[in-house]
């Protein structure tokens, strides 16, 4: 990971409120003293956790004027009913007294077990210690980039500073998210805060520009949360410069150009740290599908090869059954007829023209035994581009491609998953 | 499994050609001298394998007049291009012409790796010899039951002797399939052979109204195949009887209804069988969805809950952890609010109104702890019936019911699936 930056217009704390069994860090807080331009994307589950639901309608209501940005790790307050409605709207109310603002100025997001009620007390007691200890610098920052993690193995963050027009604006982006990792719209836990002067209608339309080959492209498990959030927040306190806030939300502007990339680029590195940091997972997994008649197409072909448990399993033992992606694509429901198919596995080509094609199994293993495997599958609908790769993972993939970063599955997934309650 | 019933009108033989690398058994004959009223389905997979590709062409050429059906288990046939094509078709030759039959008149059916050319020769030696062996005995039956398996750790097969009006028939199903198990209007490889008088006509809608809650209700990781192929012959011994022709190929009569009710039964056994041996299964695991508003809905939300990586860890690790299970309903596609959510999870009520229930987590674990596990899932759309869970393993489940057999996810899934081809 790289350096992590403070984003100037905001401020951080976090705590162990004993949401989780261990002492650990597991309430964190997000302020912006003079507000935050405000866009975020949520599970489409039907199964959706009181805080979505709850920040839902406060993004709605204030339409993305936010200060204040609640989280809680250990405990999801999902399937929790009234009693966990009445806790996340008495968090905000809390939150929102505590520092002189509307509770429709507030988020809430939640991650943990599903099912178990939370306990009131918790929040009751942080909220308060959370705000009194708000502080702006990047220790503090990461304090809440550690609170916001479950079964993480690591803290997930990537910052950028960049110069646009000569003036210098912080990109911060801070991840959780291991596990019922499948986002559809939205995704784990994912901020981006930022100190460029975007506003609300614009955040939302960079979080809508970036998702589809960033937080909508990852997956562990195929298990879309009940409580995934993805959220953008832009500080006030470069407002003032009317003539860069002009042109960085012109959507037609060079300048937003150069925004997106910054986004992109952020948004990209920490959701492939999920994906990375997936449960049990030993290795980084990119699949590319290219040659279909649209990216959604590509995009459903390569999902299908991610969730495989057969090609997530065979990765895992550096095996290069290469069959059984082409397996996995033929059940995608997307249909292309396998005479054209194509496929690279770990970056080997073992099928063309549907039909297997000699390779070496050595350079094969060597491949497989790296942290990082590709496979590219090539539907043959379209052309072949040698651009086609790179493409999947940019802000716009060529025609008919698309990208996924998953991980494989190891005894660890399992371990880690059987016994995860105890 | 119960006992084993050679069928009239039918002989069997097997051998080991040298397909698979040890010496066990790898290819398959199923002979009717009389002939047989034949009715399959197969893979839905946009790959599908030369000899399926075969099979369904000698199916419509011969109306479901089939006097063979060869099998191997080693080598998949798929993704081989025209040498696996022309292997399939030259094997169908050698098999009609020593049989004195039309290739049109057999059924071939391949099961292991993808895409590795097969050897000729195995098939060229084999199939003479199998010819030669054929043998209308339970032991020869017996062997064939052996030669289909590949990951399987048991053989497959369910046998009924029946009276209807005075007539004794035999039902008996053999199967195989342990990964890559999750058919979509066909399956692993499956087949059923009866001495009841049927034509093919009715062969087909016997194999479509009994694949609901059968066969096309087993996964055990998502993975359809490239090869599957359910058969259905019924060897023309009893035809002469006219009288209980005519009743048995009545589809509105009694005698029809107990018929379908014995296909299914012997259907439903050999695909549970699947489930139970599923790679690395130490649990059999039923999960049943009711209150959907179309049993179409209601087995999409199961198959959602029987794919979840999460939910089958967790039976694995005998974890109660049901919002696994709310969170894989939630993200199936299928609308239902989640206020009238009810789960019962390893025959524990969990979860009502959408809200968590406390429960004895020792109960639980002594309920997780038995070698098959239920969960029930009602979505709340309609009313719940007390004979909506048993409904769901019944040719017509209860409206909006259906139900999903499958396994938990282990170590040994991992370790199976991580050096398959090794």
């Amino acid at each position: 990971m790289n350096h992590l930056l403070a984003v100037p217009g905001f401020s951080y704390s976090a705590l162990s409120a004993g949401i989780k069994a261990n002492s650990a860090l597991d309430l964190a807080l997000i302020h912006a003293p003079g507000g935050a331009n405000t866009a975020a994307v949520f599970t489409t589950s039907e199964v959706k956790a009181a805080p979505v639901l709850l920040s839902q309608k406060h993004l709605a209501q204030s339409q993305g004027d936010i200060s204040a940005l609640l989280i809680n790790s250990g405990n999801a307050n999902a399937m929790t009913g009234e009693q966990g409605e009445k806790l996340a709207a008495n968090s905000a109310e809390l939150l929102s007294s505590a520092l002189g603002l509307e509770a429709y100025n507030t988020l809430i997001a939640s991650t943990g077990v599903i099912g178990v009620h939370p306990k009131p007390r918790a929040f009751e007691l942080g909220i308060p210690q959370l705000v009194d200890s708000l502080n702006a610098d990047t220790e503090a920052l990461s304090a809440v980039s550690k609170a916001i993690l479950t079964t993480d193995l690591v803290t997930k963050h990537y910052s950028i500073s960049h110069e646009i027009n000569g003036r210098s604006y912080t990109f911060t982006g801070i991840s959780k998210g291991s596990g019922m990792i499948c986002p559809n719209m939205a995704t784990f836990i994912g901020i981006i805060l930022t100190d460029a002067p975007l506003n609300a209608h614009s955040a939302q339309y960079v979080l809508n520009t970036i998702s589809f080959s960033s937080f909508n492209a990852v997956t562990v498990d195929g298990d879309t949360s009940t409580n995934d959030t993805f959220a953008l927040m832009a500080s006030k306190v470069n407002e003032h410069d009317s003539e860069m806030s002009e042109k960085l939300n012109d959507f037609n502007s060079p300048e937003f150009e150069e925004l997106l990339e910054c986004f992109f680029e952020v948004a990209l590195k920490i959701s492939e740290a999920v994906a990375r940091d997936g449960e049990g997972a030993t290795k980084l997994l990119r699949v590319v599908v290219s040659g279909a008649e649209s990216s959604v197409d590509a995009k459903q072909v390569a999902f299908t090869i991610a969730h495989s448990p057969l090609v997530k399993t065979a990765i895992f033992g550096c095996d290069a059954n290469w069959g059984r992606v082409a397996a996995a694509a033929g059940r995608s429901g997307v249909p292309f007829g396998s005479n054209n198919l194509r496929i690279e596995f770990a970056s080997i080509l073992t099928c063309e023209n549907g039909e297997a094609v000699a390779f070496s199994e050595e350079e094969a293993l060597a491949a497989l035994s790296k942290d990082e495997v590709s496979i590219h599958v090539h539907l043959g609908l379209r052309e072949l581009h040698e651009s086609d790769f790179d493409s999947a993972f940019t802000i716009n993939p060529n025609e008919g491609v698309a990208g996924v970063m998953t991980c494989d599955f190891s005894y660890d997934y399992v371990r880690i998953n059987g016994e995860y309650r105890s």
